[in-house]
């Protein structure tokens, strides 16, 4: 028997059913232990954590807290037992909401966190960059799940045309003599983000995705750059101008490489966006498509 | 012949195509007239447009220039010729992306715009309420165009359930006595998002959607409310306990009693967001589905 | 005798006296008509209005929907009498602030806006670019209404360090031969924000702060740029590289020397904040001061 | 002598000082230890950083590198030494910005940092809540450095004035029978925020101040709340009805009883800022002032 006050489990005679009902914007630290090693700086991640089911159209509401109670029994599990990463986070809450909301026939977390990794400059000094890691998963009952591993990443590009419009002005001017030596062109911080979905017991390392993205920049960007450094990367980034076109390129070509054993279902979303020096607005471009279509 | 600098037309061996490429947050005034006539308030919408081609795995870079052209020359002729709405405009701007963009086979446009709208509040005192419109359209070459009509609308939802337990409470303690009075309860902000994506020859009004969404929550909110009108929303709210769950079903409710011919591929995404005032986290519920569906 | 229900004026024994209170965030359309002319594309400015008032000790609280009405009447009034900017707006709100709120001896109103205006590329093509307008008006019973004019400009600055080591680098290893022609360099988007604060009295018109700070950039940026235009942005911004620091006193130079009668009294505030494309964090220099300091 | 390349030193001639130059939003993993004990959840705190000198008129531009250089060692160093709290290393980065930037004489240090900490329901169930810390420390060469420590803690408030307007509504109707039962009212998320700058040697711990907040809220809120501890919250907030003014006095009345000992320079600023369930708009209230004015 429903309790009198069970609001939610309630009857409805000509509801709809609902595709996702839950909370959102819960903040969360959560322990992480990554290949086995506690990292002193990276142990604690701020997690901002959306967990939802879907609702069967004869009931009226969904049991909201109980998202929250797995949340907190996960979170404090983490400081005994450091979870691997955010997806697997998402992907323990995932299998939680089926058994916590026995009405339910689908789940969905999505997380998103705060994560610092040590880099160096081209001159090997060592700095602390700032990414953000993101995780999910998501699953009909006794389907399996799926889950994501993601990636946001901030780096540079320097536009390929601007430097040979610049170059060929003044060439024809014959202000232009030195070939080796790329011309100015505008550049700015550019945005990158990598979402690879795949079935849950696939790993994927989150770190290898943000390699292959600082790699597909014109270039990486640091916290510290003394002169030199500075100018390392100046000529780096002019050395290999790209297109935000040309940056998502990248990163799909090296993800076809790096991981030739992923199946075909696996989903793939590549997104490069640009804060335009010369605009108000941004560049962007995006591939989203299976690793089965990508590999044609 | 490629001009020397067309450094985007330039051909790629071992390309991979791109879902989409083009220009994000670009802020432009629009002028709009509504059912023939300009309100003086409403005829400049400030708009944030994204706009966006694929492109073939063959070519290097979109040419981001011409959608900035598109955007430029269509904002410029709304000040002669107002168009009819955010939807409107974006479906003539997806139409020109297939002239400009000769070697695109896919367009999308995403407009959101800053709307007011004349109210009454319960005491019929007049106030001016604020919205978002959201206007889509996107298709392939020679295809047709499907075109998004889309509100955001902030009101207030008082929690069911809360109410209940309260007056349970009060009960069993024998302090409750006028069952016709309702209890207290939370209550809070709530935003209702409304997408519904038609053909493109389909007219769908953006103050419908705004009324149906209105009359979906516990109350609507109004900018001045004295101390009559107050307690009447109060009131108002408390007589009418709303879940997220229950504001999303009441606006699907609505939608298929008022769109009866709508065509049963048409798309429908309904979503409620609360910023519950008990918790710091927020309750959502959402409903993605196609009319079609819905209706069975 | 206070109506049963005014709870806000009932008297506090132990009271504190609050410096501000009203409402934030409240939306409104405001139609403004500069110079004597209605600009088709910005007679209607959508603005975010902050609306404050103080409280004295013994009063308990303060009448939030007098200051809506305030907004609601100007508002209104302004479809028949467009007003000359939204600092003169502020003013005029200010001044009711007084007359509605008997009990009150401050008053402050802060009000921001999109804005909109015509521009010109390097190669003579117009363009329509975007602006933030900020407008404030605060002032004690009786003493008269101190207002500020201020704006928020997007613009690019290309760095002279990155360039100079560049261009050393490259000297060094004899591969630098054209004195004439500048290096690459990081450049990036920057926001300038100018606030100058006078006697009500005194008219500061908002384009020509905008003016001042586009000449003060590296270069201005621009909605549409073709290939020549491209390429000219970035030889001029290359050509006048300057740092944060550059900025801020380009700008209090041409302020200096622009109003010449502006009085001691006077107080500016000039902020640059580069979006750093080499970093991941941002670049900020400000000065704050009496436009007496400044010309000492 | 100046390297070839050390734009920032060089001498100007015609320049304006500049009051604050440096970088902002660095973003750094930072390890705390509160009172002697390493908390697991809480032992790294994810912070924004601004960090500023001066620049005296002659020189041309602040080495900016520095400062980053300041971060990374301090944050380097709190893996072995973990800091007291963000004000607490506000303070250290703030003297050395004076060791590392010999032409300066002014330096300011901001942090914001996501907090979590332990709390109970009504009944009792344990909970973890989200708060915002906030540090600073500033000072001019040889003068002393000025802290501040500050929180942002969201909590409730529920409408008194709408309350006995709906209480006199019902009264009159002859449908209000109880006069221990609080009626409805409308109630909100509600964010509070406490600023409080001493001298450098002063300890005030940000958990008092969180204290302080919570309880001058109509109500704390929650993560988790079952049924019953729902009810608890919203009896307990309608029975504490509270105007944004009210919880501003209630904090002030507050830290002029917990801080008797506070010297009269003590600079406050508290804050409340009411997300209004029945309006679009926040309501808002602030006292800033001295905690010698504050005792008179």
């Amino acid at each position: 028997m429903i309790p009198v006050c069970d609001v939610q489990s309630r009857r409805l005679d000509a509801g709809f059913k609902l595709t996702k009902v839950g909370v959102t914007k819960v903040k969360k630290p959560v322990r992480v232990k990554r290949n086995g090693t506690v990292n002193l700086i990276n142990e604690t991640l701020t997690c901002s954590i959306d967990i939802f089911v879907d609702l069967p159209s004869q009931q009226k509401g969904s049991h909201l807290s109980r998202n929250l109670e797995i949340i907190r029994e996960i979170v404090d599990d983490s400081v005994r037992n450091p979870v691997k990463g955010v997806e697997a986070l998402a992907v323990i809450m995932c299998r939680q909401l089926m058994e916590k909301h026995e009405y339910a026939n689908y789940g969905e977390v999505l997380i998103t966190a705060d994560y610092f990794r040590e880099a160096a400059t081209p001159n090997c000094r060592s700095t602390l960059e700032f990414y953000k890691l993101i995780g999910k998963a998501s699953g009909e009952r006794d389907q399996g799940i799926r889950k994501t591993v993601g990636v946001e990443v901030i780096g540079m590009t320097a536009c390929p045309c601007a430097m040979e419009t610049v170059t060929d002005n003044l060439r024809r001017e014959g202000r232009y003599q030195n070939c080796d030596v790329p011309t100015m062109s505008h550049n700015q911080r550019n945005v990158c983000t990598v979402l690879l979905e795949v079935d849950e017991g696939i790993e994927i390392e989150a770190n290898d995705l943000i390699d292959l993205v600082e790699e597909s920049f014109s270039s990486p960007t640091y916290e510290i750059l003394k002169r030199d450094d500075e100018a390392a990367v100046v000529m780096n980034a002019h050395s290999n101008p790209k297109f935000v076109e040309d940056v998502v390129r990248d990163v799909l070509r090296k993800i076809v490489q790096r991981y030739k054993q992923l199946p075909d279902n696996s989903i793939l979303t590549v997104r490069s966006e640009s804060e335009e020096s010369i605009h108000k607005h941004n560049a962007f471009a995006e591939r989203h498509t299976t690793m089965g279509d990508l590999r044609k």
